[in-house]
């Protein structure tokens, strides 16, 4: 049996897509690793796939990534990491926005077979059976990204909403909060929505902390205005709250300027966390005290694994891609004030 | 000689897009201009033309807009704009990031030939004679917004830049300020660089203020960090400042940070101004005063002139469009002390 690219990719100890690049754009190889493979390829006598070439050579070399909200800067910054994965496999990247408008994507999908597109990207939206039926028919690789379709056995990458949102509340719990108050996303949302609430109300529970309607206010939306008019019904339930919890960060910024425009300080009066470390996070005074989801990772790690996908298909190799989590950690900053230390 | 859509359109005082709509999409146009629409139709015994049909037919139905940052928030709100208006003609919009890179520039080009796409909306980003030929090859209409190309005729849609941060300044001069430093963007960039930097200098000296090097600094980079760095500089060549005018929001968020960590409070210590009005400039604590660019009407309305020269072909007329100004504001947020009032 002819050796596989694979094959070469294990013995040389890179990646398949590193072989591929040896023979496509050896220049993006830096030497050391090219030589290796050469190597590796002379002693295995390996010649790539004449039929792996012909796809390759239909191919577009255009990977498509499908967000849902452009202004939200969660996006921008997943896609700073989808582009330089895929400068590095000399691909383009077109962006596509507001995919949850169906007509919309319909119009997307029409056009990337048109264009020949090689692979898609999709990125924090519910995947239904509207969705996998379209994917299934452009047959090119899928790869999700901050959500999740396990049913329909697409690989994704994602932190573990859940256990993240646990661990957010359990810090606030740690520097001495009880009254805690969480500004949710929408409750029928599964991942940022549903995931981050049951996190929220888990960790209290695990403390033995009251929590129950009143400590919640769900919003439609996870922005700025969200959270500002979302804080302001939480604060008239629960006048004496000393933390709140936000399921995002645009919506934790929202929160502070409602507390600010109440004469609050952030974080003398009201502690504040947020979820995501987008860059905002940062240039806000006190900078915000968050759960930091990898963003740009995310979107390097669903192009790495939507090119492995790519490659799989022009090897011909049938081979489910595994899904990732991510990592999270807590990112403090000034906007959580730590009670235990002031009662000391 | 047959009456022309053009006819159609100014008979019935609607824009040529919207005769268009009433052949293509009825229901997207009110019943009112409707049935205005089709009795002007009537009495002028117009007939769509059989080869517009026929190209109409080739549409693919997709515009692209050619961003150089999406990281830079300032393009999310243009974007919305553009989509709005691509919305409502039932057209698609695939976002192209990073067009500075000439390599990756080619690549789009090279899969809009293939995707057929009618139109181009290219931003911020100056037009060199490389950019010209490649629009000219593509033989489709192009937009420039928030960038200009006189000398290529190209229409464009954006702010006098000159002008705006004429007035920035002004507004600091006429609150008291005289000590104000300048925050500018790259010298060589010809719009948002050169341009504000000259109506800075412009509005000084109009006012006798002495304003030399020692006033000004230049960063490569118009984002958050580099205006941290750029008021670090500018601060230690003019400790006596009483205002700080930044030519971005982003840049006048992160000189707003470096004054926060030195202990001096925004505005009471010292006034800053920004330039844009980004959403982020009402987040912030105190909320930045700035000057407006309306970026979502520059994106309308930059889509709208596309769509009019998309017609425009379709009719086989040779008809330049108008390069449109947008008018500019002063917001007038908190971050700016009127130092006349105090002195009173």
């Amino acid at each position: 049996m002819n050796p596989s690219i694979r094959d070469v990719a294990k013995k040389a100890n890179v990646s398949i897509s590193t072989v591929s690049r040896v023979f496509n754009n050896p220049e993006s190889v830096n030497q050391e690793m090219r030589e290796r493979v050469l190597k590796v390829i002379e002693e295995l006598g390996y010649a790539p796939n004449p039929f792996a070439s012909g796809l390759r050579d239909n191919r577009s070399k255009v990977i498509v990534a499908m967000i849902p909200d452009i202004e939200n800067p969660y996006f921008a910054e997943m896609l700073s990491g989808i582009e330089e994965v895929a400068l590095s496999n000399r691909y383009t990247v077109m962006i596509c926005n507001d995919i949850q408008n169906e007509e919309r994507f319909l119009h997307y999908v029409k056009t990337f077979v048109k264009m020949k597109v090689d692979g898609v990207i999709f990125a924090s939206t519910v995947i239904t059976e509207f969705y996998r039926k379209n994917f299934e028919a452009l047959r090119v690789p899928v790869v999700l990204a901050s959500t999740e379709g396990r049913e329909w056995n697409l690989p994704s990458v994602r932190v573990d909403d859940y256990q993240a949102s646990f661990d957010a509340t359990t810090f606030l719990i740690q520097n001495g909060h009880e009254a805690i108050g969480f500004l949710s996303g929408p409750e029928q949302a599964p991942i940022a929505g549903r995931e981050r609430y049951e996190g929220f109300v888990a960790a209290m529970k695990a403390h033995d902390l009251p929590v129950s309607a009143q400590h919640v206010v769900f919003s439609e939306e996870m922005s700025f205005d969200a959270g500002f008019a979302a804080m302001a019904k939480l604060y008239a339930k629960m006048p004496h709250l000393t933390a709140v919890y936000a399921a995002s960060d645009a919506m934790a910024i929202g929160a502070m300027q409602f507390l600010h425009q109440q004469g609050l300080e952030v974080p003398r009066h009201v502690s504040v966390m947020g979820f995501d470390n987008l860059e905002l996070s940062r240039m806000v005074s006190p900078g915000l005290t968050t759960v930091a989801q990898q963003i740009t990772k995310i979107g390097k790690t669903a192009a790495e694994l939507l090119f492995q996908a790519i490659e799989n298909r022009e090897e011909e190799r049938d081979e489910a891609l595994e899904s990732v989590r991510m990592e999270h950690e807590i990112i403090v900053r000034g906007s959580v004030r730590n009670r235990r230390l002031l009662e000391e």
